[in-house]
This record gives structure tokens, C-alpha cells and sequence, in this order.
């Protein structure tokens, strides 16, 4: 534990009044000071969008707020939130980012396209540790027994470990009752893509619409070390997260494409 | 180069009308046949976000189009693009996508906002080489004479060798005269932060508002191996970009956080 008390920095991607949000809410409360800062709407699929040349307002929830817990609602993204947040509303660097409980997957490739994620590695590159948490039920009603036992277990492990300063983790939890939970597994993430099936109509205009929709593909099938495998498996999937994305054995393989522009 | 003509990709983050995008089609024309699939409007900062539950309305382009060159505007990120392309529009999956000619940087981290690189990792994902370009000037009048020139070698280059399916390439210019390139270098991502110096006012409602406005900060200064420093130092910066963001030293360490609920 941090010599002071923790100042826990919550958001997520389904907006303030989702109910993955009010149970990180209840799980972080009782361990530090808490500023929940929290995009108005649903930012599902916003990945580390920011809001460029568009004003973020910004609204203090005096109604719920207190002198351990501080909430505040933003008209933008999850990563808005928390550059928000560490820039303007917090009163020092807070010792941790909890992202979530998002409703729905951020396993495998769904990384990418995750606004919970992206706020959790905004976390990072800010070098403050950060998780992301995710029940794999879409259910605005979903069951988070189980999500909040493991996610507190996890905050206070990273908070009393500490471990390095950029430290995200992708945290999936399945969507099966608390008791055949196996266990958790730190993991890699999954290669896979999604074939989009996208349902079509058409406008007033004659123009086309799409709507997307589509079905997962896992390219690595029954590999015990990847996140999919682990939560069909029946465990919690934690994947720690890299803010470096360069690839580093084409740094030395792509040389040929160092070139002079005169030759 | 492929045995039957190369198919191509354009897509971009500043939309139809940008000057980026126009240089950018000049440029692969000659190489293929190429479709362009972009955001109505412009997306910048929109990283990798896809519309959830949202309609995108798609137009072809007649007046611009014939047999080789196939014009549509939807009023998406830069992601859904990619994937209506690959999934509704392209005959066939695609030899190369193509992102950009993107008007700012998106060296260092950057690359994580990037609307321009969301579209090529999101290539990659589908395992179709892509490239990223941007030229380091924000005016929509920019000159892209020796980003064009640039593009061209590497996007040749990159049909011509192949590598392997899923290359992902991420690629800055400097804003300078293209007599004052020295070259191209293949490099790492730098690692960085913006410092967020939000401009504030007040609303009707007398809520606080926010625009987003900042500094970068370079955490690695002077080193050449990175992306920023070729840049500074008259380069056109070439990262090889991962899609698989686990942190792999992380897995092994983070040992102790695989755990029995039920001790």
C-alpha cells in the first residue's frame, strides 16, 4: 500500500449509469479515496479515441460526491475521462486507474476496439498503474458477484505489490457462477479477428446502410497460454498490456526499407 | 508484385476532401486497381473505434470512379471503413491497405490516437500488409510533394517484396523540402506523453467546459533509435507497428497473480 491513502482513479466505457460501474464503484471504495470520472453515455467500441477540437463539459455530482468519493460525468470518451481527470479534477497523480466493469469481451483482438481498455492504457502511458475489467455478459442486468470478488482481490494486489509504474492489465472474467470460477490466469492475448456480417437496408437517399454485426475467429484455438482459452476454461483472463506497439524483430528484418531518397 | 494486378485500399482519418487523401490516391493509382473507402467527415484522434449500434450510410462515388478507381464515402471512424471494405465493397481481399496522407504526426504515442494508424493496424488484423503515412504539418494546404515521393518507394517497395501477411508499418515525414530528407529509417516507437493544458470556460448551465490542448513530453531524447529522433534529425521515421499488445516480460512475472479463488 501507498504510505498516504490511495487516491483510486474509476471510469469505464458504458457511461454513469451502468451497473459494471457501480460495482468497481462499491469494490474500490473501502480502499482508498475514490474520483470516479465517467463519460454521460455508452463509449462502447471508442478504443483510445479522444475528443479533438470538440468541448468536453463537464458536471461535478454533488448529490453522490463526498470527502471520499468525488464523481464527475464528461461528454467524451473513456481516454478524455482520464487525461481529464489527471490534468484538471484530481488533487495529485492517483496511485491506480480502474477501468470497467465493462458489460461484454475485451479479450483477444476486442483489446483494440475497447473504450474501457483505453482508458486503462491512458493509465499507462501516463505511468500510473492501471486495470481494465470486463464480465463477458452484455446484460445491462448482469450478475457481478463474481467480477467484484476478483477485481478487489486484484486492486489490492496491485496496490500492496505496487510492481512498475506502467503496469496495465486486461482483466476478462466469464460470465458463470462464482463458485465454478477456477481460478485466474495470467495470460497472452489471443490472435483472432472478427468477420463482420454486416446487416444492410437502404436509406431515403437510395444510399446504403450498414449496421455491424459479426462472429469471432479465434486463430489459435486450444492454446493454453492465450486469454480465449483461459475463459472458456472457466477462469479469469489476465493479460498485461504493452503501450509500446512497435513490433521488434522487423525493426532489424524491414532495414532494406532504410533508404536514401537521392539513390 | 502480385501475379494478377494489385488491389488497393486507401482509406485515411481526415476525410474525403483532405489534400493527404488526394496526394495519397495520385500515388497508388499506377500501381493497381484501387478502391478508396473513407470517413465523410473528418476523424481525427478516433484511434481504433468502430460504430456500435450506430447505422453507417455508405456512398459510391460515381462521378469519381471508373473501371480501376472506385470511390465511397461513409460516415464512420476510419476502422468501420476498413471493415465494410474487407467485409461488403472489395471484390477480393486486398493486397495492401493504405492510410493516410495524414496531415500531423503520429510518431511516438501519437500512434495510439491515430484515426490513420487505427485503419492500418486494423489491416493487419484481417492479415493484409498496411501502411500508415503522415506528413508532420497540420495545414490543409500542406505540400506533399516528398510525402508523396516517399509513400510511393515504400508502398512499391512493399508490393514488390511482400514480407509477411500481417506487416504493419507506420510511417512519419518530416515537414521539410524534399531536398532536406536525408532518408528513411526504419525505427522504434518513442516513448512519450502529452501534457493536456485544456483551454476552460463556462457553460449556460454553469458547468465546466474543456478543450483539449497540450504539450508533448519525449521520455527518450537523443536516442537515435527512436522514431522522434529521426524525425528532428531529418528523417522519414518507419515503425514496424505490433497487433498483438500483450506485454510478454509481464507474463512470467505477473505469476502471482494467478490465483485460487477459493484459498
Amino acid at each position: 500500500m501507498p504510505a498516504t491513502t490511495p487516491l483510486i482513479l474509476v471510469t469505464n466505457d458504458d457511461g454513469a449509469e451502468a451497473k459494471g460501474l457501480k460495482a468497481l464503484i462499491e469494490v474500490v471504495r473501502p480502499l482508498g479515496i475514490v474520483y470516479a470520472v465517467v463519460p454521460e453515455t455508452s463509449q462502447s467500441g471508442m478504443s483510445h479515441a479522444i475528443s479533438v477540437k470538440k468541448p468536453l463539459h463537464v458536471r461535478y455530482r454533488k448529490e453522490v460526491s463526498n470527502d471520499r468519493y468525488h464523481c464527475y460525468t464528461v461528454t467524451g470518451t473513456p481516454v478524455d475521462c482520464v487525461k481529464l481527470a489527471l490534468n484538471k479534477l484530481l488533487p495529485r497523480k492517483p496511485d491506480l486507474v480502474v477501468s470497467g466493469i465493462n458489460h461484454g469481451s475485451n479479450a483477444s483482438v476486442n483489446l483494440l476496439y475497447s473504450g474501457t481498455m483505453g482508458a486503462a492504457i491512458e493509465g499507462a502511458v501516463n505511468r500510473i498503474r492501471s486495470i481494465g475489467l470486463s464480465l463477458l455478459d452484455y446484460d445491462p442486468d448482469a450478475d457481478f458477484t463474481a467480477a467484484a470478488l476478483i477485481s478487489k482481490k486484484l486492486v489490492s494486489q496491485v496496490l500492496a505489490n505496487g510492481y512498475h509504474a506502467d503496469l496495465c492489465l486486461n482483466v476478462n472474467i466469464p460470465a458463470i457462477d462464482k463458485n465454478e470460477i477456477k481460478g485466474v490466469r495470467v495470460c497472452r492475448q489471443t490472435r483472432g479477428y472478427w468477420v463482420e456480417e454486416f446487416e444492410e437496408s437502404v436509406d431515403e437517399q437510395g444510399d446504403r446502410i450498414f449496421m455491424l454485426t459479426g462472429s469471432y475467429t479465434n486463430l489459435e484455438p486450444g492454446r493454453p497460454e492465450t486469454d480465449e482459452w483461459a475463459l472458456e476454461s472457466g477462469y479469469a483472463a489476465v493479460v498485461p498490456v504493452e503501450v509500446d506497439h512497435t513490433r521488434y524483430e522487423d525493426v532489424d528484418k524491414l532495414k532494406d526499407l532504410n533508404f536514401d531518397l537521392n539513390t
